[in-house]
Order: C-alpha cells, then sequence, then structure tokens
C-alpha cells in the first residue's frame, strides 16, 4: 500500500509521501512515489502515486514522453496552468487504461491507480488535485484544505481536528509527519523513508526536497514526542464514574 | 458501516459499539449492535455485529432458537465454555451463508459480516473472539488485547499506543471512547448513541451497560477534550528547521 497527503495553504503547498510497495507481504520494496517538475520562478510541481507500481510508473513515463490532450501532444513542463496539468495527468491515466486494463482483467486486477498532483505555475494561484483511476479529479479548498491517498484512514483524525488553511507551511511540515507516523505505527504496508517537498506562494520553485530517515533528528522527535503525547493527553482525560461492580 | 472495539483487560472485558446503519447514504438507521446473555454468577456474554444487518441479526435469531454445534441445538445460554460460544457463532454464521449466500451472490453481494465475542462463563477465564463470515475465529491475546470490526483504522492509533493487559477497567472505557471518537470524527458512516458493556472478572454478570448519547456528559468530555488535547499535544511537538525559503 502507500500513504501519501497533501495540503494546500495560504503559504502553500506540502507533499509527503511514504515509500514502501509491496507485491505479497513477502516481496516488500522501496520505491519513490514522488516526482517533481520543477523551472525556478515559472513553475513547481509535485505528483504523488497510491496504487499498481506498474501503473503508476507508466503514467510518469508517459507524462515525460509527452500526452494528448486537446489535439496537442503536451508535458508538465509546458501546461499552461494547474488545471490543464490535472487533465494532463488524467489524460496519461486513460492512456495507460486503455493500454493495460484488459489484460489485468484477465488475470483477476482492477486498474487500481491514484495520484496528488500539487503545484503553482505562473500566473495562477497553487492547486492541489486528487486524481481518480478513472482519469477524472477533484481539487482541494479552503474547507478541505488536504487530500490523502493509499492508506489514508489512520491519518485523518489529526488532519480533520487541527488543519486549516490559516497553518503555516512550517505547521503544516509537523501535521503531515504526525499523520504519517500515526499511518506507519498502524499499518505494515507504510513505511519509511519519507518523500517531502514543500513549494512556497508565488515562489514557483520547490524550496524544501527532503528523503526522511528512520534516523532524521526531526521525524524521531515527532515519532518520540507524539506518542508520548498521545499517552500523556489520555492519562490527562477523566475517568467515567459510571463503570460499577 | 459500523466500529465495533472489545478489550481484553486482566481486569475483565469491555465491549463498545456504535449503532449506525446505512443503506446507501440516504438510508441512515440506527440499530443496537449490541447483544447481550446473562446468567448472573454464571455466565455474562456480549456480541457485536457489523456487515450487513439482514445477516447479522439473523445470526442473532438463530443463536436465540437454538443452532447444531456437535450434534446438539444448543444456545449461548446453556454451551459449556467460551470457547464452544464462538464455536456457535461460527455455527450460526454458517447457517446463515448456506441460507443466503447464494441469493446474495445473484445480486452482486459477498456475504459480509463479522462478530466480536466477549464474556466469561463460571469455570473459565474472560475471552474475546473474532468471528469472520466464513464462521472461523481468532482470540485476543496479552500481545494484543483488543479486536475490533468494521471501521476500525481511524481509532487503532491510540489502541496500539496506549493499551495493555494491565489497563484497568475504567480506563479501557475511556480509550474505547476515545478511539469510537476519533472514528466518528472522520467517518461518517458511524454514529452515535453508542452502547457498552463492561463485564468484570469473575463476577460472570454484565456490571455495565449504558446507551451513550450525544448529550452524555462524560461523552462530551472525552469529545471535547481529546479534541483539545490532541491540539495542544500538536502545539507542543516542535517545529522543523528545514523548511527553507
Amino acid at each position: 500500500m502507500t500513504y501519501c497527503v497533501g495540503l494546500l495553504l495560504n503559504e502553500g503547498v506540502v507533499m509527503l509521501s511514504d515509500t514502501r510497495t509491496n507485491a505479497g507481504l513477502d516481496n516488500i520494496s522501496i520505491f519513490s512515489k514522488m516526482f517533481t517538475v520543477e523551472n525556478p520562478d515559472e513553475r513547481a510541481l509535485v505528483l504523488m502515486t497510491a496504487g499498481n507500481l506498474a501503473i503508476t510508473q507508466t503514467v510518469w513515463n508517459l507524462l515525460q514522453a509527452g500526452v494528448w490532450l486537446n489535439g496537442v501532444s503536451q508535458k508538465l513542463t509546458d501546461v499552461p496552468d494547474m488545471f490543464a496539468a490535472a487533465q494532463l495527468v488524467g489524460a496519461a491515466v486513460r492512456q495507460v487504461a486503455s493500454m493495460d486494463s484488459a489484460a489485468l482483467a484477465s488475470q483477476g486486477l482492477g486498474f487500481d491507480c491514484s495520484l496528488l498532483l500539487g503545484g503553482q505555475i505562473a500566473g495562477g494561484a497553487p492547486r492541489l488535485f486528487l486524481v481518480y483511476s478513472a482519469g477524472n479529479f477533484i481539487e482541494a479548498t479552503d474547507d478541505t484544505p488536504f487530500l490523502q491517498i493509499g492508506e489514508h484512514k489512520y491519518g485523518k483524525p489529526i488532519l480533520d481536528r487541527v488543519l486549516t488553511p490559516r497553518t503555516t507551511l512550517v505547521e503544516g511540515v509537523a501535521l503531515t509527519l504526525i499523520s504519517m507516523d500515526s499511518t506507519i505505527r498502524s499499518n505494515l504496508s507504510v513505511a519509511l523513508p519519507l518523500d517531502l517537498a514543500v513549494i512556497r506562494l508565488d515562489q514557483m520553485r520547490i524550496c524544501t526536497r527532503r528523503r526522511i530517515t528512520a534516523d532524521d533528528p526531526y521525524y524521531r522527535t515527532i515519532h518520540d514526542g507524539w506518542s508520548n503525547a498521545l499517552r500523556d493527553a489520555y492519562l490527562a482525560l477523566p475517568r467515567p464514574d459510571f463503570v460499577l461492580g
């Protein structure tokens, strides 16, 4: 499995992914699920992927080679805006579906992928999209400033309770790491190392790109600190007075 | 959907279930998913159900009417021990499967149910089982003293981090309510009111049985307190120093 989370904040975009892939529990590997496109001062995009690795790697390869959209072969390096970028990723997904779906179905497999695309292209605001395996997509908004793919449930409660568009980038990085740590603690199919990318508003470049390993001092602080904080929070709550007997 | 959680503690058993059922998002109802069998001083059992309501209600009806196990029609009121109780629930599930699976399959539906059975019968220790839709089952142990059915992921991180067999019954009730509250906050298919049952070691009776509604003072304390505690815990963690730009 996979866990990727993207935040769309007033200060910019935070993207975090794990790197675990598995073909059965006995075949576990590390693959980066984060891909970046950058033309400093003009555009910065981050794509994260979940689902069948053969599908998502092919999507990324097609995007680099060029995908037909609106009658023209385009790349993420030259689409005019973020909406077109999301359409292009969707078109790439549909192209892979048209090539692979029948063969996958013959093996009893579905066409399974989902992608998060975040970034900013000069002339437009930062945007964050979730592209489904049908190639259609939704967009993060002020009401729901985060999107997740993969094993999203373990790490959702903290985001539901704390995140707003006014959360700063630095706070957003801490929150995504807490959300990821909750997922890793409870689900074997999500694991370190992590890939982090941060895009600050109107800078049109990736201001932070970091591979976070198990011995990363800040990740250790979050990992140990959050466990202790949860325990302390639970200990500080009152106990019920109605348990009889 | 549903969320039910059971704890097997040194002090006894805690069982908590929500009450939401839905046949599509536009057809939401309240059904208790908790059933109890009690013969004070001799046995106390609690059964909680998830999955297709038609299946789980039929399982409960069959258990009350008597189910064939080892050549004899038995009920939860007369099985000799907790292992036989789990076998009986499994036999009831298999009986429903034999009646309904083909008709469900003809509608494109799977045979979907799971059950938690916890309790104690005189002469044996308290035990907690998870019965699958195939009628087979697993049992909670000291290493993993809790079992969940339904929407289990949101509420698992806190249990993974805090729960041990030495957790007291009173603390266990608080923990199950935190786990449930995290689930309710993040998933529409799980909702109040809740059903709580507590069985204290060697008492062979249900010492606490409580319907918890949205205006229950203790639930409000947990709900508000946990949200605030999570926010405070997050605020108390250090921020990363590597976010550039």
